[in-house]
């Protein structure tokens, strides 16, 4: 998020003025030594595998996990890794112990539109130029071990094809973290013997690779191999699965992931400790940082915030459903980000969002916009914790607005309170750190999931559509059905399930505001995570590709002599 | 290298069993303290941008730099590598201070067939795991930034085409870091106007792209970026060339690189410092660690070892003809390395090597096949600078045959020595050390390149055809003329040239051993790689994508629950 209107520093103009503090004086008060950490210069370091463990069986009975995620947003995002960066300053500044645990960016989207992914204004993780461009180099080694899979399967089929795997039924595609339209569909294998297999064939970003998600749900070295192994990378002639074991790829491929595995820490701009670590897609995938770092900071910090991506239908509902399934990470308190301008876009039922438009004063669009945020605290109330909504203040905001929002969630009996973090740092999310510590004091935490991974498939699908979505029920089209058979057949219907829909509505038509009634949802197609755990069931086209503007952000970048960037941010 | 019968540890043994020490101490005795360090863990790190300037600054007039080049090898190597890195530890052990400064491993080619590339034996550097994996990212980086310039391209074509580039000229391939032959030919921009424009396309491994060639020539992040900015990437309508600069890319690109410009630095098992940075190919490019890690490295040391790849008709020609002209780093003295086994290679005229018939102790053949040792000597005397043979000592060599070539060399007056760098470490080339300082202190360098740039082309390709290769002549096949003339139209001629010939022989006929006779070379095409400075001449098919054996080395590759890695060398 970027703000240079009005006076107010850019991210990067407030990130250039930072004093950081050495890596290992950030984390001492939080219990760990330089012996801990394996550095990469002064201001970043991997947590090593031995610190992981220790501070896995150091978790307090006490700690809390905070769980922020979003209202329906606009397209700029209302600002969820903004609150989370700054609660967990604002924690530390009201003299509680906390972490912040979230996801590391991919670095080929940062070339297409301008904008990196490490909070803004006062609540910016750092060094910002290097969380967004290659960080430890996380995302480059799962690129590596995605295509060194990629190369031996089609070595495997062009060399004799021992498992007779079908060339026209893979479903491991090849990886990369560049916006590259040209690559997502080609035909490979051209130019004879010497090329291999001649076959269609796609690359995906890496941050959409299984080996990300694999990467994130991973609580050990040998979990993670356990789960490389596992991935179906095609079918054979007889339509089994074939997987990354049966290509003896897995020693290699989790070789290239050891380093990957461990949590990257790196401070925020008031010095707090934040574990950025991994970063699935949050619609083919879960969408949160890495288990193993959540794991991690409850052995550092009493209080642990975290972010899933999208609004809440999406990220947080993966978040309960899937990933505190797999780990001990439920949350004691969840946070509800709304802002002014996204409920404008709601009670406007805007489509498409014109930013401009939105910030227009307009009280009654706001009121009219209520009722997303509702749906979204409600869905959010069913698994047993307690919400609280943010609002994100933004400079335009009228103060008539936002006592609309506070008013009215008070009287649903939803504390909410307002979040200056972006302009102010972590005293401006004390009032919503008192709030939030409140609600975990009150609570009668009672968590549960919204479905049991026995269910048939079909029954979990509905549970999720009609229970968050607001859907009348579910139609299967196209071959959705013949997949859910499959999967039943192959005994891979007993795991979670990953729904991917469109973030811009609760329903699955983007262009359907505030809370959609009186519709199904389409389910296309449903294939398995088996190394991640989860079925993928897909709504509508997924594009797990980006591409480039015409004129994209990297244009305008420069470097001088002495390495200085611009355009980056 | 890897040696694992006759009991002697193997190389992954022996880097197991070394002590290392902290970089920081590591470099300590040549004036560098942590403040010019970015470290990547303990063992490994980076000199700062502003350590490398002062390095330059610091370099003494009596600083000499000791070239490791070979003869024309057998396909296993002969050991430039070992002799490189033990030779620096032998000048280390004579009191004398020494630097090495060699290329890093690209990573792909480790899981095609076993073998690292960070010396053998006790003249390794370390940690040889990381080195041979993600060690530092720098190729990570070039990968992404030589993608982001080919996304950049296509996305350039597919929304408008303001350039007029022609798609069906476009010499920028995209890269990966991986044997992965489906790559090699591929048709991409498919599924209509969301995939781009459809195109035929390739891939080539990293360590080829001209951005790895740039980097290892570029003195300063400036130079780089400049020389980024005039790779030329495709051609337009009227043949005209497009730059990267034209497609606006060097920015960006640049910024990717601004840390893989930074030479690693790392140790050997008896702890001298080896700079270890950028491994362009020996055949379509120049084939040697970067210029700015040599320039380092006279700030550090009076005696600098630094290795070419394959034979000196390819690697030290390139070093001598290119890097030496742009760059302040004319060789004192070069190292020749011979070997029994490659020597019996020539007398047998042998083709395909067999390897275990090369064990077999034979005089009267490694006494024929002295005439190629003795072509590659006066190759290199031909520059002015003294020649010293190394003679690689393997278990197998009988005392007559070593005594053989010793005897041979010293009544050509050519200084020779046994090199047992790798089974004795810095020991071992003590005898070595002398032979080289003795040669450099009796030569009157009168150091002089074989051609001048403004030389016509074809004149340039015949003076290392004729005076290097030893052939009769040239002739020019395919387009290899239009090419010549297209390059002189366009201005790129006055630049020196790099061949791309076969390794295996002097001639560009793998088969023909010793020193070819009464053969002319055939020219098949002449490019331009305009950011780096040179024009690439092909004499035959060049493979720039390896491909997977049927059965990997990654297949038997392991790591278990604690990290620990098997199978990987």
């Amino acid at each position: 998020m970027s703000e240079d209107d009005s006076g107010f520093p850019t991210d990067y103009e407030i990130a250039q003025d930072a004093d950081l503090e050495h890596i290992t004086d950030v984390v001492e008060p939080f219990g760990l030594t330089e012996d801990d950490l394996e550095l990469y210069g002064d201001y970043k370091a991997k947590l090593s595998m031995d610190a992981v463990e220790r501070l896995k069986d150091q978790r307090s009975e006490d700690s809390n996990l905070v769980l922020v995620t979003g209202m329906t947003p606009t397209p700029m995002g209302e600002g969820k890794t903004v609150t989370t960066v700054g609660l967990g300053q604002a924690f530390n500044h009201t003299g509680r112990q906390a972490m912040i645990a979230i996801r590391e960016p991919s670095l080929g989207p940062v070339f297409g539109i301008k904008g990196g992914a490490a909070g803004g204004g006062y609540s910016q993780v750092l060094p910002m130029e290097d969380i967004n461009l290659h960080f430890t180099g996380d995302i480059h080694a799962l690129t590596a071990a995605h295509n060194l899979i990629s190369a031996m399967l089609d070595a495997h089929i062009s060399k004799g094809n021992e498992l007779n795997i079908d060339p026209n039924n893979i479903s491991w595609k090849r990886a990369i973290d560049m916006n590259d339209r040209a690559l997502r569909n080609m035909v490979i294998g051209l130019g004879g013997e010497s090329g291999g297999q001649t076959r269609e064939a796609s690359f995906l970003l890496t941050a959409a690779s299984e080996l990300m998600a694999v990467l994130a749900l991973a609580d050990s070295l040998e979990d993670l191999k356990e789960r490389v192994g596992r991935i179906i990378v095609a079918y054979d002639e007889e339509g089994e699965p074939v997987t990354v074991d049966d290509i003896e790829a897995t020693g290699a491929a989790t070789i290239l992931l050891r380093d990957a595995l461990k949590p990257n820490v790196v401070q925020t701009l008031e010095g707090t400790p934040a574990l950025v670590h991994a970063g699935p897609f949050a619609n083919i995938a879960h969408g949160t940082n890495s288990l193993i770092a959540d794991q991690a900071a409850f052995g550092m910090a009493d209080w642990v915030l975290t972010e899933a991506g999208f609004g809440s239908d999406l990220g947080a509902e993966k978040f309960l459903n899937v990933v505190s399934r797999f780990g001990d990470v439920e949350p004691s308190a969840i946070v509800l980000v709304s802002s002014v301008r996204a409920l404008k876009y709601h009670g406007k039922d805007m489509w498409p969002a014109d930013m401009d438009e939105l910030e227009e004063p307009d009280v009654e669009a706001v009121e009219a916009g209520l009722e997303n945020l509702d749906k979204h605290a409600a869905n959010l109330q069913q698994f047993g914790v307690p919400v609280v909504v943010s609002i994100n203040r933004f400079p335009q905001d009228t103060d008539e607005e936002i006592e609309a929002v506070v008013d009215h969630c008070e009287s649903q009996g939803i504390p909410a309170g307002v979040s200056n973090v972006f302009s102010e740092g972590g005293e401006g999310g004390v009032e919503l750190v008192e709030k939030i510590t409140g609600a975990v004091e009150e609570s009668e935490a009672d968590f549960e999931f919204l479905y049991d991974t026995e269910e048939s498939i079909k029954s979990k699908v509905e549970t999720v559509a009609t229970e968050i979505y607001g859907a009348d029920g579910v139609n299967y089209v196209d071959g959705a059905e013949d997949d859910i058979e499959r999967m039943e057949e192959l005994g891979l219907d007993d795991m979670p399930i990953v729904m991917s829909k469109t973030f811009h509505s609760f329903s699955d038509d983007p262009s359907k505001k505030g809370v959609p009634k009186d519709w199904t949802l389409d389910v296309r197609e449903v294939y398995p995570s088996a190394g991640a755990g989860f079925l993928v069931v897909l709504t509508g086209d997924v594009m797990d590709l980006p591409g480039l503007p015409g004129r994209p952000a990297a244009a305008d970048m420069d470097i001088d002599a002495d390495g200085t960037i611009s355009g980056l941010f």
